[in-house]
C-alpha cells in the first residue's frame, strides 16, 4: 500500500497541466451562463435593454474571472516552490482544484442573488477553500522537504496571508451591505492586478 | 496497414496531454449540473433551503470528483511503467477516458436516485469499466515489452486489485441500501486519500 | 504582410497542445447531452427503461467517441511527419479542429434522427471534411518541403484514402437503410481499433 | 508585497499552456448552441428545413472560429517576441483570454440579431478588447525590456494595426447594413487566411 502510494503522484509538471486545464474550463464555463433571453428583438433599443439587464452578471463574472486569474497565479507560485512532488500534494492540488470547479457554481448564486448575504457568503467560503487548500500545499511543501526554505517561501505565505485577510474584511461588510461586500472584493482584486506596476515597487 | 499501425499511437506524452485534458474537462462539468431553481428568492433563509436541497447532489459530485482524481493518478502511475506507446496502449488509453467522459453522467443519475439499487450499479459499473480499462493498459504494457517487470509493476497491478475489490464491496452494500452503498464508496475514497499521510507509511 | 505571416504559426508543438485541447473537450461533450428525462422515478424497473431508451444514444455516443480517437491518432501520424510549421499547416490544422468542433453536433443529429438518410449523410460529411483536413495537411507538407518524402508519407497517406473509402462506402448503405450505413461506421472503427492487434501484422 | 509580485506569473510557457486551453475551450463551446429543435422530425425533407434555418448560426460560428484561430496565432506571435515573463504580463494575457470566453457569447448575440447594429457593435468592441489586450502585451513587453526591438517586433505591431483597422472599417459597413458588415468580417478573415499562400509573398 505504502509502496503504490510513494509511486503516484510524484510527477509535478503532470499536477501542473492538469490544473492548467481545470483552470482553463472553469474560465471558460463561468461566462456559459451569459445568456439572452431566447426569441427575435424588434431592434438595437430593445437588445440594449437586455444587456443592460445582463449588466451585474456581467460584472460578476469579470470579478470571478479575476480570482481565478489570481488563484491560477498563486498555485504556481506555490508549486514553483517545490523541487518534487508526492501523492499527498497530489491530493491538495486536486483539493484545491475541486474548488476552483465550484467557482462558477458560487459565481452564479452570487449573480442571480447580489442583495443576500448568504450569496455573499457562500462566494467568500469558496474563496475561503480555495486558500485552505493553498495553505495545506505550502504546509506539507515544507512539512515532507519538498521545498527550501528561504525568503520566497516567506513571500509566498504571507501574501496568502494578506489576500485572505482582505478578503474576509471584504465579505464581512455583507453585514452592512451585500452589495458593498461585493464591491470591496472587486477593489481588492483591482489592487492585486495593478499593485506590481506601482512605481514604489521594487 | 500494419506499417500505419506501427505509425502511430507511438508517442505517450501526446495520450498523457490528452488524458489530462479530457480529466480536467470532465472534472469541471461534474459540478456544471449544480444549479438553483430559476428565480427570484425572497431572503437568505429561502436560499438556505435551496442550496439545503443541493446538499446529497453536492456530495454526489465531491465522490465523484475524488473518483477522477483516483483514476488520473492510476492512469499516470500505469503510463510511468511504460518506456513507449504503440498504436494499442493509445486505444486502451481511449477507452479508458471513454469512461472517464461517462462519470458525469452516471454521477447525475446516482445524485437523482440514490435510493435506487440500478443507479448504484450503474455508477459501480462505470468504475468497474474504468478498472477494466487500467487492466488492459497493464496487461498490454507487460505483455508488449514495453515495461520492465519490476516491483513498480507488482505494486501498480496490486493497487488496481485492491481498489477494484473494495468498490464492488461497497457496492455491494446496496443489495441492503444503496445510501449504505453511497457512503461505503465515500469511505473507500477517504482511504485512499488519508491513507498516504498514515503514521505506519514506509 | 508577408513578414508577418513568416513569423507565425511556426511552432509544430503549439499546434499540436491546441489540437489535444480542442479533442479533449468534443470527446468530452459529447456525453454531455447525455440525459435522463428531468423528475424522480418510482423504481430501478422504471430507471432501467429511462436507461433503455437511451440506449440508441449512447451507441451514437460512443461511435463517434472512436471517430474523434482515430482522427487524434491521424492528426498526430500526420504532424509527426512534419519537421516544422508554418502558417498554412497551422490553418490547415485549425480548419481540420472546427470539423472536430462539429461532430458532436452532428453525432447528436445522427441520434435523434437515425432513420434518416439527411442525418447519415450530414454525419458522413463530417467525416468527410476531416478527411479533407488530413489530405490538406499531408498534401501542404510535402509541397512546401516540410517534411521528407519517403515510406511514412506513403503509409499515411494510403490509410486516409483507405479510411474515407470505406467511411463512403458504409454511408452508401443509408440509401438502403441509414441504420445499417451506422451499423457499417461501426464494424469500419471496429476494424480500424482491432487491426493493431491482428496476428498477421508485422 | 513587491516580492512576492517578482516572485509570481513569470513562467512564460505555463501562461501559453493556460491560453492554449481557454482558446480550445472556447473553440468547443462556439458550436454548442448549435442545436436543433427537440422532437422528432417525420423525414429527410423536413430535417433539411430545419438545418437550413441554422445555416446564419453556422456561418456566425464559422466566422467566430477563424477570429479564434486568428488571435491564438496572434498571441502567440506576441509572446515568441519575449524572452520571459513577468505579473504584468500574465495578466495583460489574462484579460486577453477574458475576451476569449466571451467571444462565444458576442457570436451568439450575432447569430440570433444579425439584423441588429447593436448586434454588430457588441461583436466589434470584443474584437476590439482582444486587439488593445494584444496591444498592451506589445507595450509591456518593449517597456519592460522583454523583449528585444527588431524587425519581428515591427511586423506583430504592424500587423495588429492593420487587423484592427480593417475590423473597424467592416464594422463601420453596419451603418449601412448589419450583414453587410459581417460579410466584411468575413472577408478580412479570408484574406488573412489566404494571404499566406498568396503567389507574391516572399
Amino acid at each position: 500500500m505504502a509502496g503504490y502510494n510513494t509511486l503516484s503522484g510524484r510527477d509535478l509538471e503532470r499536477i501542473r497541466v492538469l490544473a492548467d486545464g481545470v483552470f482553463a474550463v472553469a474560465m471558460t464555463l463561468l461566462v456559459l451562463d451569459l445568456r439572452l433571453p431566447a426569441g427575435e428583438v424588434a431592434d438595437s433599443g430593445a437588445l440594449r435593454d437586455q444587456l443592460g439587464e445582463l449588466g451585474p452578471e456581467i460584472a460578476a463574472y469579470a470579478l470571478s474571472f479575476t480570482m481565478l486569474g489570481t488563484f491560477w497565479l498563486a498555485v504556481h507560485a506555490v508549486l514553483d516552490q517545490a523541487r518534487g512532488s508526492d501523492r499527498t500534494l497530489a491530493w491538495s492540488v486536486l483539493t484545491f482544484l475541486f474548488f476552483v470547479t465550484t467557482l462558477p457554481f458560487s459565481a452564479s448564486v452570487l449573480a442571480d442573488h447580489a442583495h443576500l448575504r448568504l450569496a455573499v457568503a457562500l462566494y467568500w467560503a469558496n474563496l475561503a477553500m480555495l486558500g485552505a487548500g493553498l495553505a495545506w500545499q505550502l504546509w506539507h511543501v515544507s512539512r515532507a522537504g519538498l521545498a527550501e526554505e528561504g525568503e520566497a517561501l516567506v513571500l509566498v505565505r504571507r501574501r496568502l496571508v494578506l489576500a485572505q485577510a482582505l478578503y474576509a474584511a471584504a465579505a464581512l461588510l455583507a453585514l452592512l451591505s451585500p452589495v458593498a461586500a461585493i464591491a470591496g472584493l472587486a477593489l481588492v482584486q483591482l489592487f492585486f492586478m495593478v499593485s506590481p506596476r506601482l512605481p514604489w515597487r521594487t
